[in-house]
């Protein structure tokens, strides 16, 4: 690679470009997680994280991925040999239903073609059929990161009311929270899964639950063995401001200057930011005669997209180029889509300049590839940028 | 409390007082955990991180605290109902052994008072009279950080070895690794188990495994359910340079630097200042007149040492005093130890005038709480720091 | 102003963005500036800096702005009343101007149309005039930051040499030292003016003199009053790499960094890198249908584009509408160009993506402000940079 | 030197120790010093200085050293061979006095012997003998930084007023504003210079003049030659929150937050803290059996102690040795006192375990370099901290 210079690109859908404030933030000496100072630090970020998950009940945070925050939804709630419903929407998907099944839980795998988001009219069916409630769990991840593809949750929570299906809803909002609508109380999930380095604007290193009543019920009864992800030790030691293990000070230190910018933009800007560059995307990609891999315009992601290139082309090549001549990061086709897409984070710390710049490299080298698109995809973002 | 100026001093035996140098590492942009730069660092750390275990074998490194970093070594070598043996050396060792029940997994525990370390002779006792090789797994905190005691692990092994006993050796190096010696390979140790916010100078949030072949191969047959913590993937991954799930990659920026730090020191340097400003900190105990809690000379920790108090006066009242007149932090007594000792600790990014600084801040703070310690401590660790 | 996210685009011509590695460098804590240490360091940056300047001679660096570094160029090396030639090139000319008669010299100063550069032809017809040698220096900018043109310093030197005159070179590079090609020694230059806040890649705060054998003769005649400015106690203090007063210790840590940054991309890839961006706006400006204020196109800004409005047309209402809808800072019309022009920085820290970013949002601004400029320019520059 | 591990101790008189959020705050991205952000920040400084020089007058911020300001206090006040009255009260005394004579300025030094002020009985003798009120200005170092003696200002002052002499009163308060008591309004100064690198707690790179109305109008009439010093542009600009040269914006960032340190602590107890501090220093060098060089108890500095040694003895031995074994910076013996004194700076960002850590080295050393002073010198000083 060339030498570059000028600040990096990061527009992979996560870890997003972390603000300035929040690595300064982060850059404070590390002090006691037993003394008094930690202890205010503790319970401000645990109350400024309500909001932004839409919750009122305790949100547990680990020093983990969000992975590890998937783990902890799981073996906190469920007994081994439990059956949980799962969507084929992507690779994370995916890759939710092999930790399930590692953890000794049984899946319904509801398959899919990774361009739609979990069915609601599978979720009732399937729901509906399962007249002795084997079916302890209803597994959704919120936002597909592999594709851009966002899940309607609500509509997922009817099929379980509709059915009177007691099962818990467990969503993963890893590439969703703080940048999309979420709501864990009005919507009634159980529990919320997600990590730090997406829309919550800090790098990786945090996993979150945010925890329901009937989750907590659970807890008391499942019996996959569990001692690290344990939610009860931490929920207690949270009402004085510890945790029961070191936790992990200084990202905690930019988790609350990150809820604190989140706060300072408010919630419904930070979705609708989200949505209009999105849109603006989209517009590109359209401009550029490519197709976005989300089929269903309901479901159209706000954090990233993903472009179909057609068949025969190398999407990886593409990638490759932008970071070679342009020292912009796109992110890979995963799984079943590896070479066939690229992925446009536009997510995070972020804005129209910014994602102007983006699009411009997308489309030099979508060029230099060898793909005839013209200037019109740029154009047709600005359009967007410029009159909404 | 009053309005503080000045730098705190974190003297807690953990987490330390992390570097400025690996501070502003932290504070670089978070970058694509998928891309050519990212698996330069991933490789470099990786690699440095091998000579600190004192290891030519794999190095598994978690996005988690060190209490995490126990569960992985549990759940990746043993199945459910396999017996471990551990030792009751402190309150780090009763968490581990309740993490261990909390697994599955069943505990026999040679109990201890507190200020010894794992006891050698015990050990040989036990793991002889298991002709059944019913024992899978020996448990030992090198040091313990509620004591300041640190275990004589070759002795361990030699009591394996001695019973051509084939359990596994589990070592938890939490608040000793990068301070005192240590030494996977030649030790004989299957797993150590450590953190990143003691003796490797980074803030919390990275837990580590070091892993034996032995114990690579018992992790094929062990059965505990396990997802996040599986060594194999992490392994796997790590060859070209990446992880399975999202790295904490400014964490890792740090690590890099932290390492190079202590290459730079020399480990055997690193070491010895340890053990110098230990036997400074043990020479001002002795000149207040009060008792290092560690009762065996052999097992004098070099990274912590904790003061016992006469009986019945508060050590937490010393600490509250120290903490509101001079700004430092100490540790508290932990479980059965509370208020009857407090913890200094000397270990980290340390030098001899901080730890000058600090022997007169815990001088000063028993005189006010009460002591008549008078001015023979801080002299004779001074005398010590001066002709050593 | 609505809520800001994302990075700011600070796309005026100076202060420039300063990478994220010289702020991090600049955070290191401050040491002795009389120690062994700081020796090192400033050895080191004063020995970076010469080939920057393009000397083998010495470079004396003031904490002070730009402005500090014209005051120290004139009084180490005139007297009171001496004559020297300013030529008319814009804004930052004029104030040199008026900065030497408030020092009690008189100025010669050749008019200009603030499109073009320092006129040699008319730099030839005064020397060649100036029979008596009445005129002690000629000072020129080099890069006129209020304009965006060039001035072609070489035939500036030409025209000296052909009259014989003894009079010096000082040309202001403020806003070219470590963006265009410029070469103190071989273009025969006395003492070069800069700051720290524009190629160089730092924040505002240093000023420099690179300063020839003739200029220190010079300076030992010198009977203008001075002090704080005087060069030789800085330059014999500079040989122990020391400084007289207190230097500006983190500004120098920054610097070592820079100056770093610059030698690992080469100056010559440096120069190629502004003229490349430099020629992609202009292509923008052209596309959109307006004019470059550079007149001459020999005389092209590397560093800067100023961008001339259509006569009535406001281009402070279009600086405003790109901060407050798109957050980024434009350079505004100075002096006698106010309202008429607004002027692109495309310097220093800087890529092909910001750049898109920034034509983007000064196309977009363009039209909310009323100008039908439509999408070529972008696509124009964008054609330039992808094809070059 | 061997590998340093741990914080420097940085016990130099300045520059000082400067604290992690002021560090932090310079590492903001630069912005535009002509935007409205950069004005609200300039406002907010400007403002917040007034307090801490005790003045309702402009102060002027100049990118500069604390010399600049010295430079900026005789030129925009005096004209070419006015008389000033100097005092010898040490090296920067006569510093300011050569300066004084370069610019052109004639001097009348009062002798001294560099253990004691400036003499308000001299003050008084010289004032009423000139008659003919040639003497302009009384220049009078506040803090002598190289003996550690605080010349009393007031008195100086009251022999002005007694004398009814209208010369201007300035003073010199590089090493004591934000660390002594300092009022400029109500002792009647009329230029105040300091600089960053001391009680403000910043790096070097500001220089400040507070400016009374008498000054400001004998800048009106004064004519020694000045540009870049001249307040009447800076003030004019500061009212819209700008300057009329590039500022040094990210310092002007650490000023910010040093001023709301300064505040959050209340100046009144940081005046207290230097003179505690100040005393327990004392009490150690008495306890070492040596000598304060401040002959004058009235005089004694808050911010720093000049420990003068048995004749014979090198001080600069005791530095070095301090400096290798223990990686504390000690203040040179400057001018006349070198290789005589070592000076002990307790200014700024300090806290009592720090002074604890900074004495037990400054101890260590001497006995290391052959003094016998045993341990009473630390004993006091903590007996002084604990019991005050």
């Amino acid at each position: 690679m060339t030498f570059r210079t000028g600040r990096h690109f990061l527009q992979i859908p996560g870890p997003t470009n972390v603000p300035d404030r929040v690595l300064r933030a982060m850059s404070a000496p590390t002090l006691d997680h037993r003394g008094p100072e930690f202890a205010d630090l503790a319970r401000r970020v645990l109350d400024a994280l309500k909001p932004v998950f839409g919750t009122s009940g305790p949100v547990v945070v680990y020093p983990s991925s969000g992975t590890g925050a998937w783990e902890a939804a799981l073996v906190n709630t469920l007994s081994p040999g439990d059956r949980v419903l799962c969507f084929e929407t992507g690779h994370f998907a995916s890759l939710w239903r092999e930790m399930a099944q590692s953890l000794g839980l049984e899946v319904e795998f509801v398959p899919g073609d990774w361009r739609h988001g979990a069915s609601p009219e599978a979720a009732a069916e399937r729901l509906d059929a399962d007249i002795a409630h084997r079916i302890k769990a209803v597994c959704v991840v919120h936002n597909e990161t592999s594709t851009g593809v966002t899940s309607r949750v609500p509509e997922i929570r009817a099929a379980l009311d509709a059915a009177d299906h007691p099962a818990l809803l467990l969503v993963d909002t890893v590439s969703s929270l703080g940048s999309l609508e979420y709501r864990h109380d009005a919507w009634g999930v159980d529990v919320t899964v997600t990590g730090s380095q997406k829309g919550l604007m800090l790098p990786p290193g945090l996993g979150f639950n945010a925890v329901s009543e009937k989750a907590l019920d659970a807890s008391r009864a499942a019996r996959l063995p569990r001692s690290f992800w344990d939610w009860t030790p931490v929920i207690d030691a949270n009402e004085a401001g510890f945790f029961p293990y070191t936790p992990a000070t200084n990202l905690l230190y930019g988790l609350d200057e990150a809820l604190r910018m989140l706060a300072e933009e408010g919630l419904e800007q930070v979705w609708a930011r989200h949505a209009r560059h999105a849109a603006a995307t989209r517009a590109a990609v359209r401009g550029w005669g490519l197709d976005v891999l989300c089929a269903d315009e309901r479901e159209y992601s706000g954090s990233l997209t993903a472009v179909l290139l057609p068949d025969g082309r190398d999407a990886d090549a593409v990638r490759k180029i932008v970071l070679e001549r342009f020292d912009m990061s796109l992110g890979t086709g995963l799984g079943r889509l590896a070479g066939k897409v690229f992925r446009i984070g536009h997510l995070g710390h972020f804005n129209d300049l910014t994602l102007a710049g983006t699009l411009a490299g997308v489309q030099m080298g979508l060029e230099l590839a060898g793909h005839s698109v013209g200037p019109d995809g740029l154009a047709a973002a600005l359009d967007h940028l410029r009159t909404n």
